[in-house]
């Protein structure tokens, strides 16, 4: 049987908006949707006519648990005036908004639609932190995980361990992660926490000094990270600056055929590839230190693209927790498996390192909102292919085809899209 | 700008299989997916490799408030040994498993995938009735509708009351719905409830006469439907016969690209249209007499098939509620506005009337399980068209033409797919 692996007809982003991300006492997720919907209007150079979007996917995770409300596409469609036109609800864990982006993708390649929104919003920082946590690990295998008490620190966290015993790296490892994140991160205005750990170890002593309490006596940023009394134990080796957030946020990309998007932008950004993949769950994976879900993802998204892994400039990649982003960029084949750690203890993954990695920060500063997250990540890439990301812009003139990773549940579902200016 | 409505190469049916729907003890929703799952296999008609089907989209309501388990695309992939392929899940109340058929149709179409399963799946009869209620409620628009108390009963009491007030319809002209629901769903082998309501008004007096209690006076059913004993209110004037009952199950479908349909079985059932729609909640919406969900789906998807109203010759509607049959099938075209249920008095919805609706015993003898539902109803359709529907056969021997339509939330999301024996 012949195996087609390419598309009817391509897609391209044509523009994107996303909310600030963070804890809101005064906004909800439908107030922070509407708000990166608006930026993704402005953000359209030629303009949008609103009602010629013809079709929606929406990601979100859970707000049925957390917040008593299911069916986010019909709410989304009502909430920004686009009944009576379809709006769908795509779920896959942290990966619900990429799962939005693809299905867009393919609606549009299939011929029917010419112009779709795809977006995401998650809300969880207006719930009980055990609530928060409790729903984050319904994305867990729950009758095998969730019910013995599994949550994702701990999955992680023996993630962590096996990645360790095998390779020999150590939490030191990690901290550069999270330093590196923080660097990029402190320029990203949207972020949760947009500080160096340099920046945050100060605020620290500052306060300290204000309340005439005790000074710490940190020598720099590793000593802060060291100590478990301004970085604590989560689950062992991770810490808390190992861990992303709880935050809300919402995102929105306006997806166009191909063959049209000039007419909205003269600076459209490609799909070169998207691929996707499931993974088995923790207790019947075959490895802790590699999913199998992004490896598929990464198959199909570079056979897509008729790219390679080291055709790409920088990424996205999804670094719920520093160890995730170190097996990532191997899975993804920017680092050989048991190197990613090296790598990016040798800068390359910096700002102006070889291979970016996490240029919004990640989610370490920008903060998970499960459902807005992915396509959180393909707007950094748009931004930094378009050449709009600031002062947190890659140094090379020369950035053609960017990358985002989503990622869901534990290992259970990837997905891997190449973006591409042309 | 040009528009397309057409879709990039078409896709097939070419197996399917629903577990039985009801409510079981020692089985979960991962055990009726299996179920279903080696049905459809069964059901190719020149055999199935498993390891062909490339990617899966699987609609699943709220299992994640229901029975703390979210993620069903990467469980289900996990589930049946389809790691590391893609699996998606989708959400858009009861309507959710349709918008997995839709997504797989866009992904075959699109050219990237010729082998897809489409499935669905629920659990909810295990936990209290007022969780089941809560939860579905989670389908409205929760701020302005749920928190003030509203469920679903009482948002199609109210639709009903509209109705009456409208188009001068009484009670009675639902206990026709009832009753020949009832009388299709008696040979469903799969439906929670397969009597008629005869045969249930008979059951009723042969235990009260076993019980040495009462004995009803009951002269038919009509008696039996009017008496609040038997059929008590649930929200006026919709009664407990008026309403589906809660019920888990599942259901799956294999769906390929239309040019390789044959190599799976001399009797594919092709995907003719299929549209969406997306309607504003209850609380805002411009009438409670009609959908416009339904009315763009519909819309979308004769424009699509190039059909008409009258070219269907029978269907599947959501009759999650009595009352929301009527008006599905005048907003779906099959008969005017208003005229609806005394085309149902006339008999015209019976399997042996001119257009025979639910002929698979509908929501209300089969149950409706949210993520279940839809893929359930195309099940019926694709037995119908392929001549396999045992004793509810539609007696039409020159069967071609059948439609599957599916409702989630209060009127949020409409799917509307016609299917075609060539």
């Amino acid at each position: 049987m012949q195996k087609r692996r390419k598309l009817g007809r391509g897609a391209a982003i044509v523009g994107a908006g996303m909310s600030k991300f963070g804890m809101f006492k005064d906004k909800d997720s439908r107030d922070l949707l509407v708000e990166a919907y608006n930026e993704m209007l402005a953000s359209v150079d030629k303009g949008i006519d609103p009602k010629d979007i013809e079709a929606m996917w929406i990601g979100n995770y859970s707000n049925d648990f957390w917040v008593h409300q299911a069916s986010w596409g019909s709410i989304v469609a009502d909430l920004l005036g686009h009944t009576p036109k379809p709006a769908t609800r795509t779920e896959g864990g942290c990966a619900s908004g990429a799962l939005a982006f693809r299905d867009g993708v393919f609606a549009i390649a299939s011929g029917f639609y010419d112009i779709v929104l795809v977006g995401g919003l998650e809300e969880m920082s207006n719930v009980t932190l055990q609530k928060a946590t409790e729903g984050l690990a319904l994305a867990l295998d729950w009758p095998y995980e969730g019910i013995v008490g599994f949550t994702f620190p701990g999955v992680f966290a023996a993630l962590a361990n096996a990645y360790f015993e095998r390779y020999g790296a150590t939490h030191e490892h990690l901290m550069n992660i999270t330093i590196k994140s923080h660097n990029n991160g402190r320029f990203n205005p949207k972020a949760r926490f947009n500080a160096s750990i340099r920046d945050i170890m100060n605020g620290w002593i500052e306060r300290a000094e204000k309340r005439g309490k005790a000074v710490p006596t940190w020598r720099d940023e590793w000593e802060f990270l060291q100590d478990l009394r301004a970085n604590p134990m989560v689950a062992w080796p991770l810490q808390v600056f190992d861990c992303c957030p709880i935050t809300d946020g919402a995102s929105c990309i306006l997806l166009v055929a191909e063959e049209i998007a000039k007419s909205f932008t003269d600076n459209p950004i490609y799909v070169s590839g998207i691929g996707q993949g499931s993974g088995r769950p923790l207790h019947t994976t075959a490895s802790l230190t590699s999913f199998e879900a992004n490896i598929n993802a990464a198959k199909e998204a570079y056979g897509m693209a008729g790219l390679r892994p080291e055709d790409i400039q920088f990424s996205e990649v999804h670094d719920c927790f520093s160890i995730a982003e170190i097996i990532h960029i191997e899975d993804l084949g920017f680092f050989k498996a048991g190197e990613g750690y090296k790598a990016v203890e040798e800068g390359l993954t910096r700002l102006d390192g070889l291979m970016p990695i996490n240029t919004s920060g990640g989610l370490k500063c920008k903060g998970d909102p499960p459902g807005a997250t992915s396509i959180a990540q393909l707007y950094e890439v748009w931004e930094q292919l378009r050449g709009e990301a600031g002062e947190r812009q890659i140094p090379n003139k020369n950035l053609r085809i960017g990358a985002a990773h989503s990622f869901g549940g534990n290992g259970g579902t990837c997905v891997f899209t190449i973006l591409e200016r042309r």
